[in-house]
């Protein structure tokens, strides 16, 4: 089993009004040094073999992401994760 | 300018049925290796000054993730991606 995650973002010039809410509603907890955020999608791929690149990037263009207004990133899902909550 | 992303995903044993919709949507694009797909929420937060992770735990805990349904895990963004598409 291996894992493909593909992380789907709007461009960095289209309006993201659900990221704008998040980020209008920080100062109300107290938060003030956050400049910004941006809200999009992560896909987990669970591959029955090998992680196929290929086919993932195959799968997110013509499924996961829409090009006009997003773009994707894909990586082979490494475990080592900076912090779990 | 630091970047944290915080990645939000349906715990285990809830259902997805967008991602169970994507699963079912691969064997008609000839994809046959992979056994499920989960879709979550990605949420960059980009910090005005250094990255602060108590800080962005407390954002998702109490603004992103549903706790009841959902896992979150926080990690400072690297620029190393394994594959831009």
């Amino acid at each position: 089993m291996a894992r493909v995650v593909v992380d789907v973002m709007l461009k960095p010039e289209i309006l993201d009004p659900q990221g704008q809410a998040v980020a209008n509603a920080l100062p109300r907890l107290g938060v003030t040094d956050v400049s910004s955020v941006r809200i999009g999608r992560r896909i987990e791929i669970e591959f029955a073999g090998e992680p196929d690149l290929d086919r993932a990037r195959e799968i997110a263009d013509k499924l996961l992401a829409n090009p006009v207004i997003e773009d994707f990133s894909i990586k082979v899902e490494d475990d080592a994760k900076a912090e779990v909550a």
